[in-house]
């Protein structure tokens, strides 16, 4: 009978522990206790768990060691532990989860039938409320991959998609936004377009995403500069005011797709009417009218060919205007960077130089900002017609874009010059002739080991473009690191890669 | 600098923790660890971990608390740190995972193109090198469902997920098999079916799997009565001296099939083509040369349809043909369970009372068992023809067939007659009237409720077949439990839920 009268933990009291998992939810308890014994709960098994102050669904670990927890304790990830909003000795209540409905609608898309908005909305609702693991996520999105989805079908999950989330509302009738389908390192346009755009009067309240795999995203660069964690409310004020932001797009505007994102990188799958169901749910929550989608084109960005992007372009189009945007899609070189730095603040001292007209600044980086930002203007004002880069260079040219840049960082939180990196190394032309190939995805992969985005300094300088005649020695580009440690990783990285920039 | 100067742990010492993962191993560390900001590992990222002894894949989870590791510390899943045979203190690396290349092949199947032998077997390979993530295998068993594989690419799959395990080899050139597709409780005819066949003189080496959903699988029931966890070399000793053994098939026979039903099962996707694959590989690494299938067909039985046993059953003849099987499968009767017990040792009563030609042992169980053993002595033996049915209720009745299943218990270690719970709780009819309906899948739970498979001697004894008629307050069914609690749980999940048992 022992061991039945210590098996007391159906309620077990939470105990900190310390881990963190990110969005997969996960409870820590003994394997001995009563609730896993008698409810017949595996490791891995997803459960209900819940307190007096809320409820969630997470993976049980199993613990075997008396030493981290002791029969009648569970402990929690540190993220479920905040959303259940509980202390140490508080209760827990472990059940069975009921089933997930919305899995029916799955299995039918993967046995081809297709799905309508009220199936992807419970799907998408299931999602948010956090019930699919990770398996049904990945199930979903082989099941909506290639060319599964039609046109009616990424309608549909844009919509649900959009549901799901908080909707930014604006006074104003003409909200213009941009966005770049990725892939290409030192893009760093959207700060550049967004001031010229708010100077030339048009609403552009820009969200943008922090890097998840690449060496810094719009938001990290901002971050180097002003504040970009800015909530809702905030945001429409600095809106009212100056036309335009530029903040994290961590603001619940299409949860699903957070979720859905992390899945799909793992799976490296390129689901297309996710994609595009992805990018134009954010759009329309985040009240979006107006859109430039710039797609760059080459063999080491996200988008490889040029059938590829053409694909692409038909789709935003046709299920834009089913969305009601005015929308524009640009196919644009991705074969090298476009500014020099490559890494948070080595980006955002680009965006300064171009902002600044300093003579120095990144050409590439100021001629593709400049058609961006015309052809936006462009797009929401038909009078401009053939005349948006003309308005657009002018407004960055005459200072205007920086100050309108300056003010919306003040209104963000006040600005700050980027810093530079304690450590360098140039890497120098290995041989004499032309810079025939340059592997973008290689330049990440040094920028993340020398320590970007976490150290915001970090990353590469970049000044070997394509075509460009170099001679034995020649600088090629520097690597910025805050310890010599990363930087080695890096060197390391380097010393056994070639063609990382290739010279014929 | 103290920053820099911390992080030290670039291989960080064992540190055990006792937390068990089953097969998904990971490894826990600090989150401010150096090999973690320098790396850019984040929670959940995939890498591979290495000791002195051996090396694995393991997803990371991040610790940010002083009191479970220090820095310069990382724990691991018990399964891991058996793998990697490490002891406290033991340093560990952590590296970046290479990429995974067999997922081209999925993802090609995402893209409707068709995979060779080939491409199965890379990918298979990878499978069992614990290679792809959870989110990976769903990515597969999606591309998979369906019927997208053809009968081609299931032969291809079998053959990959063969190599992938040991194979036994037999003196005898005929080796009967049998299985039964599954989702039925009470339906333990293998344990009869084996001692009939083997002692007709035929070999049949049967291994059979632990309950992973279900209150109860063969290895589970004839645990109760002796050892099951025999190596391949024991197994081959005992089947050479009796023709049989009925033992757990935990052993490596198809690697690959373990962790993909682990997946399919969270999905509860019917991916036909993997099934036939899961069962033939078995049976192929088992050695068989003669197999009899039992479709269990019935509305909440694993398969609900005579169309969908149908497509079934013509899978299995063409792919098992083509593997060089002689092959049958029956479709049966799954409307209700076969014997009384559903549960461990509530099923051992039932088939120990077949076998020793008890009066009171339920009949169903030993027509099917009969049904079963005379077919598989057909098949074995065309002589036999129209005749088996006749010679297996002989070897049963005389007694043979009990004697040649004690000889196997004694040879696997000796036999236990099996117990009776502690506590039981009659169930009654609410009203009287003819049963209508049985449903199958709530009865399971019940039985696992109370506390089977994990207490032997938990289940439901159950005397409420179709057809019959009952008075109100009649005995319908005997939950049987090793604690008060568990039947509490049991009786409350029976008084939530309508239609376990239909009156009308």
């Amino acid at each position: 009978m022992s061991e039945i009268i210590n098996k007391t933990d159906r309620r077990p009291l939470y105990k900190e522990l310390g881990i963190e998992t990110l969005q997969e939810h996960m409870i820590f308890i003994r394997k001995d206790s009563e609730v896993c014994v008698s409810e017949g709960f595996e490791a891995l098994t997803r459960v209900r768990v819940k307190s007096d102050k809320g409820s969630l669904v997470a993976s049980i670990q199993m613990v075997t060691s008396e030493s981290l927890l002791k029969i009648g304790e569970a402990g929690l990830s540190n993220g479920a532990a905040q959303m259940l909003k509980v202390k140490e000795g508080d209760l827990l209540e472990i059940s069975h989860l009921s089933d997930i409905k919305s899995l029916r609608h799955v299995r039918s898309k993967i046995y081809g039938k297709t799905l309508d908005f009220g199936a992807m909305t419970e799907i998408i609702q299931d999602i948010v409320k956090g019930r699919y693991a990770a398996v049904h996520l990945s199930a979903f999105i082989t099941a909506c991959a290639g060319d599964s989805l039609s046109t009616d079908e990424i309608i549909a999950l844009t919509r649900a998609m959009v549901d799901a989330g908080d909707r930014l509302k604006w006074k104003k009738s003409v909200i213009a936004d941009k966005h770049c389908v990725g892939g290409l390192p030192g893009n760093r346009t959207t700060p550049i377009v967004v001031a010229i755009v708010a100077a030339a009067g048009i609403t552009i309240p820009k969200t943008s995403s922090r890097a998840i795999t690449s060496p810094a995203g719009t938001a990290d660069t901002m971050r180097v500069m002003t504040q970009v964690g800015l909530d809702l409310e905030e945001i429409q004020r600095i809106v009212y005011l100056h036309n335009g932001c530029i903040v994290s797009g961590e603001n619940h505007l299409s949860p699903a797709d957070d979720t859905l994102i992390r899945v799909e990188r793992s799976l490296d799958i390129d689901s297309e009417g996710q994609m595009i169901a992805s990018v134009l749910s954010k759009k329309t929550a985040a009240g979006s009218t107006h859109l430039i989608i710039d797609i760059p084109v080459g063999s080491t960005a996200k988008v490889r060919s040029e059938s590829d992007a053409e694909r692409l372009k038909y789709y935003f189009k046709v299920v834009g205007k089913e969305l009601g945007f005015v929308l524009k899609v640009l196919i644009t070189d991705g074969s090298q960077p476009i500014g020099r730095g490559i890494g948070p603040a080595l980006e955002a001292h680009d965006v300064l130089a171009v902002l600044r007209n300093d003579p120095q600044a990144p050409g590439a980086l100021k001629e593709k900002s400049i058609q961006l930002a015309g052809e936006l203007l462009e797009l929401v004002d038909q009078e401009l017609k053939g005349k948006g880069t003309d308005a657009a260079r002018r407004i960055l040219e005459s200072g205007e874009a920086l100050d309108k840049f300056m003010a919306i960082c003040m209104a963000q939180g006040g600005f700050t010059e980027p810093g530079i990196a304690k450590y360098t190394r140039n890497i120098y032309a290995e041989k004499s002739g032309t810079i025939t190939e340059i592997d973008n995805r290689k330049l990440a992969r040094i920028a993340k080991l020398a320590g970007a985005p976490s150290d915001p300094e970090a990353g590469v300088w970049f000044d070997a473009p394509l075509g460009r005649k170099v001679h034995k020695g020649d600088l090629l580009f520097v690597i910025h690191s805050q310890s010599t440690g990363e930087l080695d990783y890096a060197l390391n990285f380097l010393k056994t890669e070639d063609h990382v920039i290739t010279i014929a």
